[in-house]
């Protein structure tokens, strides 16, 4: 009854799913669409920063050399010819003795080389004209924003696949991005099987419950920056099952379906593979949760088979799911950052198989530490709702204690790493 | 000209703002669309978990105490009376000598205490009849799920204010949410002042720069979980901008403007605030950036006066209008979380005021370290765009040197804490 299925090791499983990644399509999106989205360009800078030079003070512009003789007993005059705001433009060279009273980001009139600040001159009106006078030398430069300081034309400032912060946005309004490039989102299928669910809105049921994992694919789909399409749930029964999933497939970009992988007299997903003709990578993998999750391929698409198992399915998609996923998004940080931390709990069990184990978070004196997220069997549901991060158990390690050192996949990290191997 | 003000310290600053801050109103959505928004209630067990007692492997369900004189030597039958799979009901209660054949997940029999797994187990057929036997003894209790073994019905699982995370969606999922209570956003007004600034689609023009400010608080606005209304941009002129401002302060919770509040000849923000009678909370901080953020009040409503440097506008937002979001939005910690890490760069400016400055975050072996995101200038816009923390660095200090230990507010952080200062 049972097949013999031969575990593959979490790095194999994952090099065999990386094989078949692809990267998406793009499109543009208004600048007012554009959070979160992957970049999929570089951002260069179009012109230098800031474009003009500029004032970082409230005060007046002049020529350094004028001030040469300036000292606190000996103030110098300057005639103030203009008055410029921000966004104003300077319409007057100054010449010797003359000064232009600027505010703080306006352009500095040509002729000036330097801002003395508003606290350190004196004003006064004279003959209807205005003056000023200074007690002290200016430097050529002094206070002064150059063209291109902050940045120099045609410089590189993000990189392609930066999901797009609210500073990136900062950037590309700077250099006039009203249109986007950003990295298309896969749409991934989902399909929840099993006999025994019931839908979010009805009441339980003898022997019966409620689906779970389809909602939570859905969350952590949207997590990793890609969008859903649930195609419903599925009793155990073949022929629907595999219409369902068989339809499925031509509508999205990848497909997670959830139960079914398993040996048992109902698990259906490996004939539902065979009758497509997939290519099944592996169905069974050295781990803990999730040893029966199966990937699949199917022409271009990849078919993800998770456990039914809440943690298992959980942990099976931000392994083997998310990097693909970040890929399609363009990113060259595809996988979960993995850091060291501290083990603030003892978690006793032995781990025969390379074990995740729900954690979360928390910073002691800047070192971050991994707490246990709840009982860890692969049944818990409730423990995932605190969970962070996955902590990674070395298979054929015996219990650890607090105060080891573990490491951690950050699961709410925006930034990612290239390969899957601590770094 | 110049009217003098008088800075007062970030942490008076904050608790000035923090006096007026309200909690929002709440509102219910599908689960389908609540991810990432906040909980408006506490999320407590509905129904034990598991709600009856289940099988965690594919096995036979049968009385412990018909094994007792079960050995290698001496296989123990049972006439295998039934076969469910889960969501399957078992209709038969086992008496002495019987086994029900179980999938994973499904209801353990009524007489059965234990599961034997398939691979302890040997089947055959005899007059047409299944059976099992078993070599080895079992102990009541073995192998079952107990009802309620993960969770006690009326057990708290999630706080208020905790965001929806896909472990939080599928918790929600298990007891039924189809509807979820969230904290309604609040809407943001933002309107960007200045006559230098140009629509991001506009063509530079001399002495102008494009309006990133706005572009960049609508993103922060959205990465705390509100929702924003831009009004457009404003020319430095008093009535146009009273006008402006009065009927947007009618369509939104709170309202932030950029620029005009410093003491330039064109920031008109001070008479405006005059115009509407609104009560300035402070309109200096000794900080930097963002010295000239200003925050006044209008009944219930608060006005938020940010700098139009696009650093101290950044910060002036993550310090002052952040928190106040996060507690509209039912939030127990409103704070960004303050950690400890390890300066990675030399920073050997002295800090008269209180420094935030730009960095982002590495783990160096479990470490938080904290980097320097870029020339830390206020009027530097492309530094922000690698910004994932704010370091704080205490005013009366010196130069810091790397490896110092420093404090970092985490930006991209969704724990939050509950109060401003370092934990």
């Amino acid at each position: 009854m049972a097949e013999m299925r031969k575990p593959i090791a979490v790095e194999d499983a994952i090099n065999h799913v990386w094989k078949h990644r692809i990267a998406g399509e793009t499109e543009h999106v208004s600048i007012n669409d554009c959070d979160n989205r992957r970049l999929a360009e570089d951002i260069v800078a179009k012109h230098p920063v800031p474009p003009f030079p500029k004032s970082p003070y409230d005060g007046f512009a002049l020529r350094s050399a004028d001030t040469a003789e300036a000292n606190r007993n000996n103030p110098v005059s300057f005639k103030v010819v203009e008055h410029i705001g921000a966004g104003q433009v300077p319409e007057k060279s100054l010449h010797k003795g003359e000064a232009t009273r600027i505010m703080t980001g306006a352009k500095i009139p040509d002729g000036a080389d330097c801002v003395a600040m508003f606290e350190i001159c004196q004003t006064y009106e004279k003959d209807n004209h205005s003056f000023m006078s200074i007690k002290r030398t200016m430097d050529s430069g002094q206070n002064i924003i150059g063209e291109g300081s902050e940045v120099a034309e045609g410089e590189k400032l993000i990189e392609k696949g930066t999901i797009i912060s609210p500073g990136v946005k900062a950037v590309l309004a700077t250099f006039g991005y009203s249109q986007v490039n950003v990295a298309r989102k896969p749409v991934v299928g989902v399909i929840a099987t099993g006999t025994e669910l019931l839908d979010v809105g009805e009441e339980l049921q003898p022997g019966k419950i409620r689906n779970s994992n389809a909602y939570m694919i859905a969350s952590q789909i949207i997590r990793a920056g890609a969008s859903y399409k649930y195609f419903g749930k599925l009793e155990d029964e073949f022929d629907a099952s595999y219409n369902m999933i068989n339809e499925a497939l031509e509508e999205v970009d990848i497909l997670i379906t959830t139960g079914g992988v398993s040996v048992g007299d109902f698990d259906l997903m490996p004939a539902i593979y065979e009758e497509l003709g997939a290519d099944v990578l592996f169905n069974k993998v050295a781990m803990r949760p999730g040893s029966v999750t199966t990937v699949a391929t199917n022409g271009q698409k990849i078919l993800y088979g998770l456990s039914g198992n809440p943690s298992a399915c959980y942990v099976g998609f931000e392994l083997f799911v998310r990097p693909v996923l970040q890929y399609y998004l363009h990113s060259e940080h595809a996988f979960l950052r993995r850091v060291k931390a501290t083990l603030a709990d003892d978690f006793p069990k032995p781990n025969p198989f390379t074990r995740f184990v729900r954690s979360y978070l928390t910073y002691e004196n800047g070192r971050l530490h991994a707490n246990l997220a709840g009982m860890d069997k692969s049944n818990v549901v409730t423990s995932l709702a605190h969970t962070t991060g996955l902590m990674v158990l070395p298979g054929g390690t015996r219990g650890f204690n607090a105060g080891d050192e573990v490491e951690v996949l950050l699961l709410d990290d925006q930034q990612g790493q290239r390969e899957f191997k601590a770094i």
